[in-house]
C-alpha cells in the first residue's frame, strides 16, 4: 500500500482543459439520455423506497423533483460541463432543491449504472424505431415494384447489358437484404432490451438483492445475468452499428444506381423534384442531392461502426469503452433512420422511364445468353461452342448496326461456319423465343426470377414478412411507452396528497 | 445503338497490368475455393445430366475429371494467373484434358454462381467451426472459474480497485459476451448456408427450372429465393465479420488485462511457459507474446471489416462487391478461428496468483462502498454524506498507511465530526460484515454477483448454453460434411463402370 | 435528348423527407462555415464590382448587408432547413432585405465554391491552431522532462522491465512523434491554405479570368491551378485527418501507459486532482477519467478518418464527396485540439513518483541486458552464450528473492558451470558497472540515449523544433487574421459615406 | 520483488496454439524481411568488428553465412513456425550451421531493432518504386490529354451535365492529386529512410556508441535520434497508409467514371481488351473487369489503413504495434504498385469516344449557365434573375425537344415575359458566343481552365512536376541499390581468402 497516491475524491474543480473536452463532450450527449435518466432514478428511488432504505419524505421529495426533470426538456436543464458529466449536474441540481436529502439517490447505484440504463432506453426505442422504417421502405419499394411487373429492362453486371430483367425484379433485390436486417435489429433489440439494473459498479450491491424490480419497472424483458458483463458489454452495440451500416450500405448501392440511371444518358428514371436541389449557378440542373446524402450517410456510418470499434480496442472495465457510446450511438442511429426514410421517399416518388429500358434492351444484346441455350437445346452443341458462336454473331450485328432482338438465324450459321467450319442448320428457323425480351423475362417462372407469376410470389412473401416485421416492431415500442407511462402513473400516485395523507 | 463499342468477349489476351493485379490477386485466393468449385460443377454436371442436357458420354467425362480435380491439392491445380482467375484455369484445364466436351459444364450458369456456391461452402464450414473454438474458449473458462470461485480479488474500473469480487467472477463476465457472439454466428450461418445455385447471373436460365436440386446436392439449408438477391447480397458477409470482430474484440480486453497483470508490478497471474517468448536479446525476459498476437489480431480484423464496408460501397451488381470478398472474408475467418483457439490455450494454462490477489484486496479500499452503504443502513444517513465521511476516512487511513481493513468507528467518527459536525456512534462498532473482502463477496449472493452461490449459477447455465451451441455447430458440421460425401458418392457411382455397361 | 426528364431547377418545396436529412444535417454545419461564407461572399462581390459586372448601388447594398450577416453570430442567423442548405438560407435572407439586388451576388460563382472557400478558411485556422497545440503540449512534456533527467526507471517492453532507463528520457519519446506530425501538419497547411476561387462549377466562368483577386483577398497563400481539381479534390482532407489520427493515436499511448501507471500495483504517477473525476458510488476512487477522454478520442478519430475515406470512395465530381466533409472535418479537428490541450495539461501537473521507480528498476532484474553484454566483453563468450548462462543466474535469483542488483560473480559462475560445464572467473570481480541501474543510464550517452547528457542534446533539439513550428504556426494565424481584417477594412470603407459621396 | 514468476527466458517449446498462430503469422511475412535482415546482420556483424567485439574467425564464419542466407531465396530458407518467428528460425540455422559462434550476433542488438531495419530497408523500396509508378500514371494521362485537348465534352456533376469542357480537362484533374501524393510519398520516405539501428531494445547498448555506421553501411539518410521512438514510432507508417489510400482513392474515382462512361448507355469511353474479361456465361459481354479491381483495391486499402490505426491504438512500447506491420505494410503497398500500374494500362488503352462526347454536349444544356452569365453582361439583370429566365427557357426547349445550342433569343425573351412581365431584348440578337461548347470552352483560357491554351500550360506544368518526382525517386532507388551493393562488396571482401591470408 502506498502513501504516495491520493486515495478518495478529488479536491478542487475540474482543470478547465477537461471541462473542455470530457465534460463538454459528455454534455453534448445529455440529450439523448435526459429522458432515461429520469426514469431511472424514479425506478430506483422506487426500489429503494419499498426495502426501507430512503425515508418516505426523501421518497417523496426525490420523486416530486424527478417528475419536475422529466417534464423539464433537456435542452433547458441546467446541465453544465463546470460540474462534471450530466449526472453531477443533474445531482447538484438536485442538492441545490433538496440539500442532503438528495444523496439518497445515490445508495447501491452508481453512476454508470443509471447512464447504461438510460443509453438503453434510448436505443431500445431507436432500434423498434428503425425496424418500422426500414419496413416503410420495404413496403415503398414493393408497391412500386408491383406498378413495374411488366416493365422490361436490361439488367446489368458490371454496368453492361446482362439478361432482360423487369424494374419491379431490380427493386425487390433491395427488399430482400432489408427485411434480413430488420430481423438483425429484432435480434438485437432482444439484447438492448434487457437491464443492468442493481449491477452496481461490477459486482452489485449489499443494499439490494433482487434486480426485477427496476428491470420490470422500466419495462425491460429481463435482467442481464453477469454484473460485469452488464456494466461492460459492447457486443451488442457493435452489432447494432453493424446491422446500420448494412442496412444503409443497401440503401446507398440503390442510390448510386438511380444516381446513373438519372444522368440524361441513361434517363432510365427521374426522381422527384422534391427530392432534387436546384443548382444556385446552373440554370439547367435539378440535381439528385437526395441520392448523394443517402451515399455519403453510408460512408459516415461505416466510419461510426469502425470508430466504435476502435475505442473498444481497449483493456475491459474502462469507461473509455462506452462513454463515447452515448453519443456515437444514439447519432448513428438517428442518421440511420433519417437516411431510411429519405430512401423511401425517393422510391415512392421516383419516375420510371419504362419507354427508355424498352427501347435500350430492344437495342441491346442482353438476350445472347438465351440465345446461346437454345443453340445447346436445339443444335447439340456445347454451350462452350454455343457461346463462341453467339458471341461472334453478335460482334457482327453490333458492327452492322444490327439490335439483337434482329439476330437472324442466317447470322448464326455464319459465325458458326467461321467459329467451326460448319452451319447449325440455323438458316429461317424462328428464333422469337429466345430473343423476345418480354419471352425471356416470362420463361423466368422459376423460384426468384423476373417472370410475374415469381415476381407475384416474391410481393406476396415479402408482403407479409414486412408485416410480420411491423407487428414486431410496434409491440415493442407500444410496450416500452407503456412501461413508461405505467412508471410515471405510479410516481405520480406516489407523490399525490392522497399519499401523503396516508402516512 | 452504337457502332463504337466492341460487343462480344474480348480478343487477345489480358494486358500483363491485369494478370499482375486482378488475377494475381484472385488466384491467390484459389485455395479457399478450390473444393467448393469442384463440388459445384458436379452437382451442376448432375443437374444438368438429368434433364438430358449434357449428353451422357461428356457428363461422365466431367464428372471423372471432377473426381480428379476434387482429388488434387489447390496448391498443385494449375491455377494460373495468365489464364485469367481460377474460374478460367479450371476451364483452360477442363478443356485441355477433354476437348469440346468441357463446354457442356458452362451451360445455364455463370462463373459467379459457381464461385459464390463456393464461397458459401467454405465459409459455413468456418462458422461452424469457429463456434465450436468460442465454445472451447468457453468451457475453458468456465474449467478455470470453477477453480477459482474462492480467489478473491479487487474488481477494477479505470484500473483502480472498485469492489472486492472473485477471479471467477472476472473470467465468466468474458464468457458471456462469447456465448452471443456465438448465437449470433449461429444465426449467420442459417444465411449463409442457402444456395444461390439456379440464379444466373441476375436472372435464372431458360434451361433450369428446379433450383432445388443443386440447394440439396450441396446439402444447402434451401435456396436464396431472389436471383438478383442471391447473386449480389453482402449483408450476410457484413454481419460475419462484424461479429468475428466483436468476438476477438472480447479477447483482446481479456489478453490487455492479462497483459497488464503479468507485469511484476501487478503479477497477478503468470503466463504458461508455451505461450510466451524470449527475448533474443534480454535474458531477464518471458514476454506474454500471445497476448501482442490477440490484441493485434483485433485491430486487423477491424481493418478487415471497414475495409469489406468499403468495398461494398458500391452501385448494386458490381463486381468488385465480391470479388475481394472470396479472399478476404475466408482470410479474416481462418485469423478469428486462430486467435480464439490461441486465447483458449491462454485461459487454459494461465497460473493464477490467488495469494497476491488476496494480498491487494486486503491492502486496498475497495471495501468502501459496502462501508459507506453499511452506514445508511445503520447511521440513518443519506448516501451522499455516508460518502463524503467514508472518503475523507480512506483518505486519512491512506496517508496514514492504515489499508482499509483495518478502518474502525473512530476513524469513522472522526471524518464525520469533520464533514458533519458530529459524529454517528460508530466508535467501538463491529464493521467487519462491511470490510472484510470475503465476507462483502459473499453477500453477492444475488442475480450474477460474485458469490459462490451466484457463480456457481452462471456457470451451471453458461456450460448449458455452451453445450447447446456446441451440438448446433456440430450437428452442422456433420450435415456438410455428409452432404459433401453424398455427392461424392453419387459422382462415384455415375462413373462407376457398373454404370457404363448399363449404358 | 429526351423529352422525358425534367430540365431546370426543380419545382416546389423539398419533401420533408429532405428536409430532415440532407438539409438539417447542412445546416447543423452552418456555424463552421457562417464566418467564411461571408468574407468569400465579400471578396466575390469586391470581385465582380471591379470588373463593372455590378451596379455601384447593387455593391453597395450588398457589402452592407454581409457586414451585418458578420457581425450576427452563426447561432443567430436565419438558417432554415426549410429553406435547403445553408447557402440557400442566406439567398432567402439576403432577397428579404435586398429584392432583386441580392441576385447579383450569383455570377460567376457557384454554391459549392463558396462553401469551399468557407470550409478552407476554417480549416486552415483549425490546422495552424492544432500545431500551436501540439506544439504545447511537446514543450510541457519537454519541461517534465528537464526535471527527471535523474529519475531512473525501469523501461518495459510487454509491459515488462526491459533495460534501466530514465523518465525524462520516456517522456521524450512523446515528444519526437508530436513534433513530426507538427510538421506533417504545416505541410498540408500549405494545401489547405490555397484558392479554389474562380473555379466556377467545374470549368470557371466567362465572367472572371482573374483568379488571383479573391485569393488575395482572402489571404490565401495562391490559387489551385486546375479548376476541377479546385472543386474536388479530397487528397489534403484524407492527409490531414490522418495526421490528426496519428497525433492523437500518440496522446492515446501515453495516456494508456499512465492509465496503468496510475494503479495502485504500478503506483508510478498520480494524476493531479483536476484531472481525475470522482466516482459518484465509490468513496475510495478518484479516476483517470482524463486518460479515458484521451484514449476513447483517438478511436473516435480513427472512424472519423475511415468513414472519411468511405464516403469520399465514390465516382469524382459527386456531391457527396465533400457534403459531409463540411462537418465531419471541422469537428474531428476541434476534438483533436480540445484533446491535446488535455494532454498537455495531463503532462504538466503529473505527479512522479520517483522513490517508487527507483525501487521498482532496483528490485527487477533490467539490468541484465548489460550483465550479459558486460560478459561478452570480459570473459571471451559469444553473446548467445553469455545471455543462457544471464538467464540462468536471473531465474535462479528471482527464485531466492535475490534482485538483480545483488546478483555477484559466484552466481553467474555457477550458472556458466550448469550450462557450459565451466565456470567464467567471475566469482570476486566488482558488476557494479553491469549491475547499478544508474551507471547503466550513464553508459548511454551515445546518440539518443538516456544518459542526462544525451537527453539534455535532445532537449534542445526539440526546444529549437518546437520554437520553429510554433513561430510558422504563428505566422500563418497572424496572416490569416491580418487578410481578414484587411477585407473588413476594405468592405467598410467601400461602403462608408464617403465612399457614397464620390460616386 | 515477486518469488512466484517465473523470471528469465521460457522452458520447452511453444503452444501449438501460438505456433499456428503468432508465428505462423509472423513466418508468412519471412518474405518481406529475408533480404533486410540479411543485410542488417552483416552491418551489424561488421560494426561488431571494427570494435573488436567478435573474434576474427566467428566474424568470417558469420560474413560467410549471410553471403549464402542471401544467395538463398526466402521461400527456400528454413523459416519454420515451430521454432518461433523468421528471427528465430535464423538463429537456429546458424547455431546448425556455425554452433556457438553464431552466438556472436546477437550482442548489442535486439531482435526487433534486426527487424525494424529489414522492414524499413523494404519500404523505403516500395515507396521510392510507388512514387515512380505514380509518376507513370501521371504521364500517360498527360499524353493522353494532349491527344484530346479539342474533344468537347459535357462535364458534369451528380452526373448531369454541368459545362462545356475537353476530355483533357477531365484527365488532367486526376493528376494533380496524383503529383501531391507523389509529394507527399517522398516527404515520407525521408522519414522511413532513417536508421533506428544502435537503438537496442529501448535504450541503446554499452557495447555500440556510434550509431552512424550501421545507418552508412545501410545507405540510411541518417540516424533516428531517440533510441526509444527509433524502436516504437508508427506515425510514419500510417502516414504511407493513408497516401496510399488517397493515391488509389483518386483512381478508384476515376474507374467508376470509366465504368460509368463504358455503359452502353453513355458510350463515352470503351476500354481496350487487355483490361477487359470475358463473361463465361454471357456471350455478349466484355467486363470492364480492371476498373472492379482498382475500385475494390480501394476499398481494402481503407481497411488496412483503418486496421493498422486500430492496431496501433495499445499503450506505448508493445509488441502488437508493429509486429502485425511487417506484413500488413508491405502488402498493402504492394497492391498500390499493382494497381496504380494497372491504372496507367488502363488510361494509356482507354479508347475515347469523341464523336459521342460531342454530340452529348450539343444535345443537352450545359451551356445554360454562360446563357444566363451573357445576360448579366448584356441585359442589365442580375444574375438570379437571369438563371430564372433561362432555367425558364431550358425546361420549355427540353419539352419541345429542342437542344440547348438551338436557343433562341426569342425563346428566352418568352421566358423573361413569363418570369418578370417584360422582354429582355434578345429576339434576332446572336447568341452563339453563349451557346456554342467550343467557344465556350475556348472562354475558359483563365488559370486552370479547359481551353486548349490553359491545358498546355497545365499539362507543361505537370510533365515538370512529374519528371521532377521521377528524378527524386529514381536517384533514392539508385543509392538504395548501391548502398546494398557496397555493403556486399565489403562483406565480400571481408571473407574473400586474400583477407584470410593477410591474418
Amino acid at each position: 500500500m502506498s502513501t504516495y497516491r491520493d486515495e478518495g475524491p478529488p479536491v478542487g474543480g475540474p482543470a478547465p482543459e477537461l471541462v473542455a473536452s470530457g465534460f463538454a463532450l459528455e454534455n453534448a450527449d445529455a440529450p439523448f439520455l435526459h429522458r432515461g435518466l429520469n426514469l431511472a432514478d424514479m425506478a430506483h428511488v422506487l426500489d429503494l423506497s419499498r426495502r426501507g432504505l430512503v425515508p418516505p419524505t426523501a421518497q417523496r421529495a426525490l420523486l416530486e423533483l424527478l417528475l419536475v426533470a422529466q417534464a423539464t426538456p433537456a435542452e433547458e436543464f441546467p446541465y453544465d460541463p463546470e460540474l462534471g458529466e450530466p449526472y453531477n449536474s443533474r445531482e447538484a441540481w438536485f442538492v441545490s432543491q433538496l440539500g442532503d436529502v438528495a444523496g439518497w439517490l445515490h445508495a447501491g447505484r452508481p453512476r454508470r449504472e443509471a447512464v447504461r440504463i438510460a443509453l438503453r432506453l434510448h436505443v431500445r426505442h431507436q432500434i423498434a424505431e428503425l425496424v418500422t422504417e426500414a419496413v416503410r421502405f420495404g413496403r415503398d419499394a414493393v408497391a412500386r415494384a408491383e406498378e413495374h411487373t411488366e416493365t422490361v429492362m436490361p439488367d446489368q453486371t458490371y454496368l453492361q447489358h446482362a439478361q432482360p430483367s423487369t424494374f419491379a425484379h431490380y427493386l425487390l433485390s433491395f427488399v430482400y437484404s432489408t427485411v434480413r436486417d430488420g430481423q438483425r435489429l429484432l435480434a438485437e433489440l432482444d439484447w438492448v432490451d434487457t437491464s443492468p439494473g442493481g449491477a452496481g459498479c461490477v459486482n452489485g450491491t449489499r443494499l439490494l438483492e433482487d434486480r426485477a424490480f427496476v428491470a420490470e419497472s422500466l419495462g425491460f424483458d429481463g435482467v442481464i445475468e453477469h454484473t460485469r458483463d452488464a456494466m461492460w458489454q459492447v457486443d451488442g452495440l457493435i452489432s447494432v452499428l453493424a446491422v446500420a451500416s448494412s442496412l444503409v450500405s443497401n440503401l446507398s448501392k440503390l442510390a448510386e444506381d438511380l444516381e446513373i440511371w438519372s444522368s440524361s444518358e441513361f434517363d432510365y428514371v427521374d426522381l422527384d423534384h422534391g427530392f432534387t436541389r436546384a443548382s444556385v449557378l446552373m440554370p439547367q440542373k435539378r440535381n439528385p442531392y437526395s441520392l448523394s446524402i443517402i451515399r455519403g450517410a453510408s460512408g459516415v456510418l461505416i466510419g461510426r461502426l469502425s470508430g466504435f470499434l476502435a475505442v473498444s480496442k481497449s483493456p475491459s472495465a474502462r469507461s473509455d469503452n462506452l462513454i463515447y457510446a452515448y453519443g456515437e450511438v444514439p447519432r448513428a442511429l438517428d442518421l440511420t433512420l433519417r437516411i431510411t426514410r429519405l430512401a423511401a421517399g425517393v422510391v415512392r416518388t421516383l419516375r420510371v422511364n419504362a419507354e427508355r429500358l424498352a427501347e435500350e434492351v430492344r437495342g441491346g444484346y442482353s438476350q445472347a445468353t438465351d440465345l446461346a441455350e437454345h443453340l445447346v437445346q436445339t443444335c447439340d452443341v456445347d454451350y462452350r461452342t454455343a457461346y463462341l458462336v453467339v458471341g461472334r454473331a453478335v460482334r457482327a450485328a453490333s458492327k452492322a448496326g444490327v439490335p439483337g432482338v434482329e439476330i437472324t438465324g442466317e447470322m448464326l450459321d455464319r459465325a458458326a461456319v467461321e467459329h467451326t467450319g460448319h452451319a447449325l442448320g440455323l438458316a429461317g428457323t424462328d428464333l422469337t423465343g429466345a430473343l423476345d425480351p418480354w419471352r425471356i423475362v416470362l420463361s423466368r417462372d422459376a423460384q426468384g426470377g423476373a417472370a410475374p407469376a415469381a415476381v407475384a410470389r416474391m410481393t406476396a412473401d415479402l408482403t407479409a414478412r414486412l408485416d410480420d416485421l411491423d407487428a414486431r416492431a410496434r409491440e415493442r415500442l407500444a410496450a416500452f411507452d407503456g412501461a413508461e407511462t405505467a412508471l410515471l402513473a405510479t410516481v405520480r400516485q406516489a407523490t399525490s396528497p392522497a399519499m401523503e395523507e396516508t402516512r
